[in-house]
């Protein structure tokens, strides 16, 4: 693992790394926040950051506003990439935003010519938190998942899956249903192939469907989000919550977008939501 | 003047605008965050951040974190650019950061080719006043204006030249003394010219030598800034302010570096420090 760079901010240090994942056959980057307790040598929780469609790690750590709630409450911040990358790596046959590099949905990908890179599913549930484990004072055993978007559908599906290793899971306006928008159905038909049954392990609503329970759920959701209609729909989620009796906090905000504007004005809260659960 | 961007954040709006400047004869970009109060129709205090070489207004509107605290203290936050800009201004012969484009130093240029167009001084003193004056519910008596690096000096300068106009004054790791750094001497000398009495009025220990005076100065200094011993120099102010009896709170602050990691976390103090002396 190398270390791209090495900031302190808030009594911590905000770092980027680079690895070469077996999952995804690539290097990849993410950026870690240790806050001061860590450095000072206590093992502190995680919180997963997933990031949305174009993004990299560096669209959180530069305006995600964590650092300051972050050191406060003791809690290491590690936000990954959002797909393989490089020369190497097939991408969308047109070069669209919503498929392939900075794309890859979190899914294991099992079509061609994507399924030997896009990994990102066991890249982000398992190879990742290895690494995590093996480089940093995390105290693995309390894990928390937040995602934006693309990222929160990520989010939410790899914390429904894995109920015991994440105590809790939020999003900012997640795709809440990627099997019932056109940037899902592009993306997991492209990926896993026209078989929808296969599609439903990657889509929150139908795991709901299918039996995955979690404690409480928290989403913040723009009501002047330009996608909100269209690709976002948290009213599927909340439908499958209620028929299914999960708690889901779904907290409609007027007047805001899909920016980090908006996601840094609620990052606090949801930091102090994954606190309370995080012990 | 035209609206490029308006995002809700943190119960404000953080816009951003474009207006073609009589000043440097070229259109120009500033950042504006408007507080809860001001958008429910109260006048609130303004203050100016003024940024360093290479930046626009978005650096710091992206990364300073500045919104919740302004938020919660009612303060407007202006971010103007840093030079003027477009294929017909002139810029650095070799095209360097530290001259022409995104550096224009806060002064009136009087050299060919610059004179026509760098006029930053009086664009930030005078212009710019004027239209946040006009177009925003602006106390436009209670201003504070604050800066980093090449910012930094920006504000001192001119808060030091204008202390009727500026009730407080703070800095990120500025230019203490331009005349007495390379940054500075090419700066100075390539806008002004050799003569080095026409630069005392654009370095901030000079001023204050020559008998400018301020009620308080806050600055902000990391200790592992790759820039402090040979551009910044915060010892110049310091000795300077001590023999004229300024109080200059001068913090070093141990590990931090000169980004907005370091900026970002020493925000809110010196946002409440503005905030106590702009009543």
């Amino acid at each position: 693992m190398e270390t791209l760079s090495s900031n302190r901010s808030f009594g911590g240090i905000q770092s980027v790394h680079r690895h070469a994942s077996a999952e995804t056959g690539t290097d990849m980057a993410f950026s870690v926040f240790l806050p001061p307790q860590a450095i000072a040598g206590e093992k502190r929780p995680v919180v997963w950051y997933l990031s949305g469609l174009t993004c990299t790690h560096a669209n959180v750590t530069e305006k995600g506003e964590y650092r300051r709630v972050c050191a406060e409450l003791g809690l290491i911040f590690v936000a990954p990439d959002t797909s393989p990358r490089g020369e190497s790596v097939p991408d969308d046959p047109d070069g669209a935003y919503d498929f392939g590099l900075g794309a890859g949905f979190y899914v294991d990908a099992t079509e061609a010519p994507f399924a030997a890179n896009y990994r990102m599913r066991s890249y982000v549930e398992r190879e990742l938190p290895g690494l995590i484990a093996g480089h940093f004072p995390a105290d693995m055993g309390a894990q928390a998942i937040m995602g934006h978007s693309m990222g929160g559908h990520g989010a939410l599906t790899i914390g429904l899956r894995n109920p015991a290793a994440y105590r809790s899971i939020s999003a900012f306006a997640p795709i809440a249903s990627p099997m019932r928008c056109p940037w899902g159905e592009k993306a997991l038909g492209g990926y896993l192939g026209p078989d929808r049954a296969r599609w439903r392990d990657y889509d929150a609503t139908a795991l709901i469907e299918d039996g995955a329970r979690v404690d409480a759920l928290l989403v913040d959701q723009g009501e002047a989000d330009a996608f909100l209609e269209t690709q976002l729909k948290p009213e599927l989620l909340a439908e499958a919550c209620d028929r299914a009796g999960i708690p889901l906090t779904l907290r409609m905000q007027p007047g805001y977008d899909h920016s980090y504007y908006f996601i840094s004005t609620f990052m606090e809260d949801h930091l102090r939501w994954h606190a309370r659960r995080l012990g």
